[in-house]
């Protein structure tokens, strides 16, 4: 029999329930005691576990947020926080732990992985800003969040026949923007992976006014941010009135996805089979609609490339 | 038989396509012919009307926005722009018409009015800002959204243990806030109609956090604003880290809910009737549960109160 | 100090943790104590009672269902069970009931107050029976739940240009289906307080199809009962091609509306007002607006109507 | 320049009309013209087809259903149908057709080419029953639209301590069933392609009750059937209290999910890229989460496999 302990860290996912739920489950199924650890790699350092049942994990499926809480640790960043940290997973007996987070979890997961204790990552982050994987956990709520708020914002913008300017989450990634945009029918899509050119906007603006189209939805990714900015420039530039709104922390909130669900429910199942097996240092992943895992230095330093398909027929489709 | 005319103005609200339905069938079941305006005030100085049969309202019931389209327009704000109101709506053979929209809408309703043309009110905005009834179109279906979003925010809020700070709309009432915040559990609520005090909800927040309730949901009024500012204050104070979320443009959009739909239809209905025995300078509205008409000049100047009984409501139910 | 407790009772409905929150919070704020009891009548009987404290309800106000749990009792409704709880209640050191339930709920409740210990009702059932209150906690969120199914239906139903036939909750009362059908448009509304004509509403299907319009709802009450029936029944009179759905146990779930959070908060204070008042044999409701207390008997002996305003209202919109 | 036109065929599904947009303005980006055929081969046979410029296709992408309508046509059945639909697309000029639809509409679409018409079919229906692709555009929202119908019913059966059996679409594929259920967190999956065994099932029941669990979710598909049946024998053999559910047509429609709305884009592209190829017979697919075609032939002759993985998963998962 094995002891297992599972943590969540980073920013919250819908999802992150579903995939704690699973790690508890399948690991109690397969005769293994599980802990959970409060607040991320915060609680592993103050040694903020508990044991958790088939019960602890009930009803939870359909929750956004963690019940394990999430924060931010910088202690664990030093090689003293993660000795403690260490110390307190032989004090507990622990043989194996999960992660359910993004990039920066998985360095933590790997830095315990060097330092000889099996560790694995799930994949728990709106951003899908991961290489290694087509989804992370999160993403699909994310995108389901965002386009139900484009269609209650298209609901104003079409009665006042303005453009509406939306700016979602995503630094780095621009795939909420990309992908909600593409399913919310926006007419431009501004992220940090593609360039944008204020000229060219306000063109194809005027051209849908003129071909009677009066009201348009742009995308705009947080990396890229300036909504505002870019309201008064199409202002200034083509006279068309438009309206910024920052959607925010709705995006990160919610009851998951069936989608996210389900990969969440596969992800941890396989992150507590890959423990049994003694493996180390992974992360699970989905590729090819299969769930896969793949080493976390190799996860890691893979590159993430736009999806220039999709990014492509956005401009086919708004023509 | 009598030719009815039907606009909508102002800021949209959801349910606004509900009352215009109303007004059109109800209309048309008492042998009159209806022409609805489009863009509000403006449609009417261009003469943008056009009739509207049973069909040309059917499955628009459950439509956020207005079908018919709203903008502002100032020409209507001066005699001569009223005129040329006045000589469409002769022109068209119009007898009476129906104006949806807020406070703004109303006085054009009353200056063709005063001008010797039947026009009625249905208070259609959101903001529930008009003082002579106690719920306005859009309402409702405003504070449900809200509240869907406080559960989004209250999952990463919990999830994160800090406390997050919601502006919702309402710039000089504050009711989307406060029964929103009764309804969505929020632990503070800032109004304009009511001064706050910093000490006070750090204080409370800190309490709170000392009882072990380590998020906190804080509902703050356009009106009011700084929701950026109060969260660096709060910080500043207490330690605690908040996060700000300015909800924006989604608050005005979405299906309209039961309860606006059902106060939509019957003020459709009513305005209609009022048209029919003569009525005019009348605005429509809900009263003690009943539908009920007052003269436009003393409801635009009677003084919205706040429900104080609420807002005592709150503080013992945040407790 | 008092010591006050609280039950649910009957079916449950949306909203009724909103009203528990509401009786434990303004209790505490009042300085009593507060017991819940689990699953109605059957846990008082069974001293199944545990103290509530402020964050015994925290997070509980946008679940639906009640964290209470209800069950059916039939020893309650035996003197001997009454007894039983009686002395249940006097072993804990209680001096009040709060009762979360409907018409069977009150009838406890009123059993009660006749031995002499103060009960006070607050109305929680979807099906807004209650005669003496315009409406009930769970009743709002209901009729959003029945018209979102709605949307759905007609989204199929409009694609194959068939008749849909829905059967809603309701076994005397036809306010879901009345209300519900209102806002979302039903062309035909059945109800146990109204009779019903096939013939009538085969006609109405032949003229609307005439009219162009291809695709009905029609709304049924469980209390009259028979879609499919009634759906081989238009097959055969008319050819036209009609759906049954019974939207069942959907109806009693989700997270309560607004409005439902809103009256259940309001209504929760105001019981313990009453029982702190030293009153008894009351049920808390809302009338005109405005949050009311009746005596039990009288309310209970109150004979609920059918709002034929609304009923005509149908009518004229499904022209 | 070629002439290309759609349909929408079989029952429908969310996200045929993201689909039909696609179709449109792609082929229109490409310099074709487009017709849309109204109610599927019905209006093929009718001569039933306008011509859609980008407007038309404006502000669906989120809509249920399918503008394009649907119809059965056993005529089309029939060589002399398929004659006159030959003989339709010659007067109109089109050069090639594209069906939205499930195995039946595939089988006409095969026709067609047989005869030596152009014709790529899409994958539309909420079934999940195409062995050559992943998902159908519709099954997405579906299993959405069930979990969040299981979410309302776990929290009646939860407050009521019952078991609830769902039956859910599926008459020979029991995807929705499984997929759902594995999201919604059932405790029971009942499906055609497995056979179930009451005792077993009753064992589970008595066993989670033993540990506490006093509620549980059975879900059913329709091809098994008999969920009244099942809550009977449960009641007989366990003395637990079960409520059967049908969910009927609410599965049918709602605003499409992200995912649908994104692969039914994609999709629709492919298409008319196939069109423009020169290439007939095929059917578009999403295999590997990459955008597919395959022959018609081969693709009505695969065999559809249960997937076995996510079937024992629940059984862990639900343990």
């Amino acid at each position: 029999m094995k002891t297992i302990a599972v943590l969540t860290s980073g920013g919250d996912a819908p999802g992150m329930n579903a995939a704690v739920r699973a790690v508890v489950r399948s690991a109690i199924y397969n005769g293994c005691k599980v802990f959970g650890v409060n607040r991320g790699y915060r609680g592993l350092i103050d040694g903020d576990l508990f044991e958790m049942d088939l019960s602890s994990v009930g009803d939870i499926i359909h929750r956004g947020g963690t019940v394990l809480k999430s924060a931010r640790c910088l202690e664990f960043k030093t090689e003293e926080g993660r000795e403690k940290a260490l110390n307190v997973l032989k004090v507990f007996g622990i043989d194996g732990l999960v992660v359910v987070g993004g990039d920066g979890s998985f360095q933590g997961a790997q830095k315990l992985s060097e330092m000889g204790f099996p560790a694995i990552g799930i994949p728990g982050t709106i951003d899908n800003d991961l290489a290694y994987t087509d989804y992370t956990i999160g993403f699909d709520t994310a995108l389901n969040t965002v386009i139900d708020a484009i269609s209650k914002i298209r609901d104003t913008s079409s009665s006042h026949e303005r453009v509406s300017i939306i700016e979602v989450m995503g630094r780095h990634c621009g795939d909420i923007a990309l992908y909600a945009g593409l399913a919310g029918g926006a007419e431009v899509i501004i992220i940090p992976e593609a360039g944008y050119n204020e000229d060219e906007i306000c063109k194809k603006l005027i051209q849908s006014k003129n071909r009677g189209k009066k009201h348009s939805i742009i995308m705009l990714a947080e990396g890229v941010g300036g909504a505002q900015k870019l309201a008064d420039k199409i202002k200034e530039k083509t006279g068309i009135e438009s309206r910024a709104t920052i959607l925010g922390h709705i995006q990160r909130g919610g009851s998951p996805s069936a989608f996210d669900r389900i990969i969440a429910s596969q992800m941890g199942a396989k992150a507590v089979e890959l423990l049994l097996e003694g493996k180390s240092s992974r992360v699970v992943g989905i590729k090819n609609n299969e769930i896969i895992d793949v080493d976390i230095h190799e996860a890691l330093a893979m590159e993430r490339k736009l999806n220039t398909e999709i990014y492509k027929l956005v401009d086919i489709l708004s023509i």
